[in-house]
């Protein structure tokens, strides 16, 4: 009947943002047509990510900096400790935890065949030359590579491949722990999970 | 320690719409990082919205046509009946209902002392030089205004008003029901609706 406006394309662009509904992508258009400069401001810094943004060389988390990331970079974190996780994302989390200063490898996604996802399509090979080159004294020696991957099929499937492929190395490799979570109930914790907190119980 | 780099702007940014937190604005921001091509088509919707939707000369709804929106040119709609929105989005969730098929006018807010909105701010100088001018006949004739604006205390002082000014013009001024909710359970109702529920019964 009508010509699709542009008011109708943006909110189809917002509908298709993660957790965005049709009427949520409705309220936020009309919320950047009512706030002056909102627009352009959000175009900015969608259009600087564009551009600068991009994966860093070492550890595939992103960054803007010019080929390291601030993480790599950074003089005050240990280079024994080796933190391996599936998203960039997850590197924010284990940072908010405040108590790691190692370093990260991003993995990009974990090995799940449902979804054609191969080893061969993550940063696996990268890690392992990674901690070649610090038995080789190319690089700093890593001692320890802590996988901090989601406890779930994929993550359990990704931690199996990279124990059996570090497995020869003289390394360290540790998960984290899967248990109760703090401040929870222990009446609404999933059956599967307590079964993981009593294996990993902890001596006082 | 950092300056502030462009995904922690895009993050800021995200966060600035409503109903979005902080962490939803990161889990956006690695969405449109993720998704191939997304930033530069909502950079496109955006910059579309910002030059080509104004308000209309007539109803003051957003629009991209020329000067006059859908609702006010198109044909099959009747001239007579006038609905009378606080805000553009209002005209959706009106059209949503299926019931109105007559034209608009937004006010482009409601009267709150509190906010510093007073009548002159909103269109309704406007709304009355549309009434009169079908009253001269120089426009089609409007016979009813129907408000439909929100049952708080900004739209009520709004009807109020609107009802006054309106009030020595040859129009008839009615306002939307207020009752009980379609499908709701009238044991959860609020003691206001359901009195006023009571007070606006319809005879069977």
């Amino acid at each position: 009947m009508f010509k699709i406006g542009s008011l109708e394309k943006l909110i189809h662009e917002l509908n298709r943002l993660p957790g965005v509904g049709p009427k949520t992508a409705q309220r936020l258009a009309y919320f950047i047509l009512r706030t002056p400069e909102y627009s352009s401001q959000l175009r900015a810094a969608l259009h600087q990510v564009e551009v600068m943004v991009h994966l860093c060389s070492q550890c595939f988390s992103y960054t803007d900096a010019d080929d390291l990331c601030r993480y790599c970079t950074d003089p005050n974190r240990r280079d024994d400790l080796l933190c391996v996780v599936e998203e960039p994302s997850d590197i924010a989390r284990v940072e908010g935890s405040g108590v790691f200063r190692g370093r990260y490898h991003v993995l990009q996604g974990a090995i799940s065949p449902l979804d054609n996802v191969s080893p061969q399509d993550l940063k696996i090979r990268e890690l392992l030359e990674r901690v070649d080159a610090g038995l080789a004294g190319t690089k700093p020696k890593i001692n320890e590579v802590i996988l901090a991957l989601d406890p779930d099929l994929e993550g359990d499937t990704t931690v199996l491949y990279l124990a059996k492929m570090l497995a020869p190395k003289d390394v360290k490799v540790t998960r984290i722990a899967s248990g109760v979570p703090i401040g929870s109930d222990i009446d609404y914790v999933d059956d599967r999970t307590l079964g993981r907190a009593l294996e990993n119980r902890v001596e006082l």
